[in-house]
């Protein structure tokens, strides 16, 4: 058992608030800040796109004692269905029998996780906004402005969970030889709603992760409980197609009856929500270090933020508190070895998850509706049923394992130059399932574990 | 003729003075604000590395009329003397006859700078800290502290000329869409002075830029019209032979006595300079975009920091104000024209001095005292005075011409690509000045042309 510490969490998100759960667990006084309301008492912002739960975050759920709790919230999808204009509908399975990602609504499952948090005896402390915060000495400082009164607290570690915009990595950010970056990418999204039938039943499969895919852009959507959708339109900030140019209704309307004909009978509704909502942006986030000494450490997107593109980014998050425990269980009250072993052992996943995410964001809105992409991955997976021992896809391997972010991203590259070869192999659209499509596969795979 | 503007710059830097007498020669009310004392009343801080003036640095003094002021303050430097143990020094000629880079102090630079500007009618207010500013509205405030009292300055246009660690860049950085990074190298460095002979003369050749190559380290001095060198060390903050492990003043002579035996005569002021002065970091910032409508923009440092290892800090700052002295010539009025074309024509150019200058760090220190780099310089050298209209070594295209760094970036990967086939030849080093090198080069280059 480790002796008890009076802890502070900035941030009430799902990542503090599951921190939160774990420490209190473990015997500690914990209180959790948030500059915000409580997201309890708020109506949503339409402004977020639907969580994908998968394993890593059940594990960090279950771990604490409440996955079952939170999977009443979730909707299990086990294949993409891709809606492509003049093509009937396509799936694709996402992984073996019984594996699925699970649909979830943030604000929900916030709540939620808020809800277990103080009935663990939690201390919760919303609109109240942290300014400043002493690193060497786990001092924190609100008030109501930045020029105003503050009141100091003191602290035996303070946690940021406060984001991609951070307070407390804004103050480490301010020592020397902190490394940090924040790139933007140059398309931005937009949350719209695609309501139930009347009857309260699903306008869509409800077992299936929807896209769109429309080459420089594309339109997801992901079930609700309440039978609706929540859509996720991403789209160019500018250019032809953008944001930028559908400025009036007509171009709205032009825009959706254009790409998006087989939801036209929720236009009205769209329509509404694109003008309402806000247009959001993506940063992909990296800092080092996530520490200082035993008094500080970032968790979540605070430390790591990516883009949403491979549905890993609370996952991820959440991943690293099962990290925490786990060390806190190996190295008890040693916090500064916790801390280090914390940081060294996970940069290297959020590296890797924030490539990964990068590299999906192109894949998915230009090429899963191509079908020499469409023929590679049906390559893949028949190779990867006969051989499940030697051949993990990498989606799968993300998603559905546990194993290190960096071992997949490795794994991955390896894979995927295996199959560029596979691609130029003459007539590989008619001979994809043969016996000398499969043995070329083992003979590469056999080569490339030599080296 | 511009119309008169009201213009703060923030920083009195040699980037931030520079630009100052540029715009105060071009009719506009010009007032420099700075949160350090006055330059020319404080001792220097034993901080700083020697500038290495050179072809960009001068023309951007020569368009403002200050060239030959400047000039009365270098030393020309024509070559490399490189001290490697056990073997006589060895010396690298820079470029062709007459082409020299001119080491030149920063302390009695910015002094100089400072005093030029306000005879032009420049307002300096040292020690005045700017904690904040109003972008869309130009606006600045300054105080005692960030918490006290402001007062509120209105300005047409504000510049941010203040450095690596930019207060204006902050700000902008909080903006959605922001790109930033910075990232520090694990070596630090320190000042070092080896004085002057007792009649005044130098202790070495004051026409050399002297290196003391070391793997993993180096020792670099350069010469000041005092007869003293100004070095700087190079060493890795954490490792065997590093800052760190160098705590007793036994251990800094067993250092200084193994790698640097030819300036032991010396090794009482390296010791008393190696416990007196700080220990500095370096740091790569990059950011977009570096400007903020008709209002802001970021100059030198702010908007790129790069670490010093091809002597271009400086010059890359003060060729930004050539550029915008360019550009308002061709746009007069149109500010906002003016920082557009500025950042969009600048931002490449800041990237490739960012990339050859952290390649730098890797190859004076670990490769100039390689033998087959010295033959490869050689092979390269050979040719290049043979070929002059086709092969410009990247070094001194960086360093004695005007072309743009993204050029000289691009050609120089395509130098490098070709040198790497000819150090693959067989008997390279004995046939390095035969007919056959010279003709595979040609043959190179003819075919890399037509990619």
């Amino acid at each position: 058992m480790q002796k008890e510490k009076n802890i502070a969490i900035i941030g009430s998100g799902l990542v503090g608030s599951l921190l939160a759960i774990y420490l209190k667990k473990r015997g500690h006084s914990v209180t959790v800040f948030d500059r915000r309301q409580d997201v309890r008492t708020v109506e949503f912002s339409g402004r977020s796109i639907n969580l994908a739960m998968s394993n890593r975050g059940w594990s960090s759920l279950r771990k604490v004692g409440i996955e079952e709790e939170i999977r009443k919230l979730a909707l299990p999808l086990d294949k993409r269905a891709l809606h492509v204009n003049n093509t009937p509908l396509y799936f694709q399975k996402y992984g073996k029998e019984g594996e699925a990602i699970y649909s979830i609504s943030r604000g929900i499952l916030n709540r939620k996780m808020i809800d277990l948090a103080e009935e663990a005896g939690v201390v919760f402390k919303f609109e109240e906004k942290v300014w400043d915060i002493k690193l060497p000495e786990a001092k924190i400082y609100t008030g109501e402005s930045e020029k105003g009164v503050w009141q100091e607290y003191q602290f035996d570690i303070v946690f940021g969970a406060d984001g991609a915009f951070s307070r407390v990595r804004h103050k480490m950010q301010r020592q020397s030889r902190f490394n940090y970056s924040q790139n933007f990418i140059d398309v931005g999204y937009k949350e719209l709603t695609i309501p139930a039938n009347e009857d309260g039943s699903h306008k869509l499969d409800p077992t299936s992760f929807h896209i769109w895919p429309r080459g420089e852009f594309m339109l997801i959507a992901m079930p609700n409980l309440n039978g609706s959708f929540t859509c996720t339109l991403f789209l160019p900030f500018e250019g032809e197609v953008s944001f930028e140019s559908i400025k009036s209704e007509e171009q709205a309307e032009q825009f959706f009856s254009t790409y998006f004909p087989d939801i036209m009978q929720d236009i009205s509704n769209l329509m509404r929500d694109f003008f309402k909502n806000p247009t959001s942006a993506m940063v992909t986030m990296k800092c080092f270090p996530w520490t200082y000494w035993d008094k500080v450490a970032l968790v979540g997107d605070s430390a790591h933020a990516i883009v949403p593109f491979y549905g890993q980014g609370m996952n991820a998050g959440f991943e690293d508190i099962l990290v925490l425990d786990n060390l806190i269980e190996e190295y008890e009250d040693d916090w500064e070895r916790i801390f280090k072993e914390y940081q060294s052992s996970r940069k290297p996943n959020a590296d890797a998850i924030a490539e990964l995410s990068y590299r999906n964001f192109i894949e998915m809105s230009s090429k899963t509706a191509n079908p020499a992409f469409i023929l590679r991955k049906k390559i893949e997976k028949h190779f990867a049923e006969k051989h499940p021992d030697i051949w993990v896809p990498l989606y799968s391997r993300v998603t559905f394992s546990d194993k290190p972010y960096a071992e997949a991203l490795a794994i991955g590259d390896r894979q995927r130059a295996i199959m560029d070869e596979v691609m130029k192999l003459q007539n590989v659209d008619k001979i994809w399932d043969s016996l000398e499509v499969e043995n070329y596969i083992l003979e590469a795979l056999n080569k490339t574990a030599k080296v």
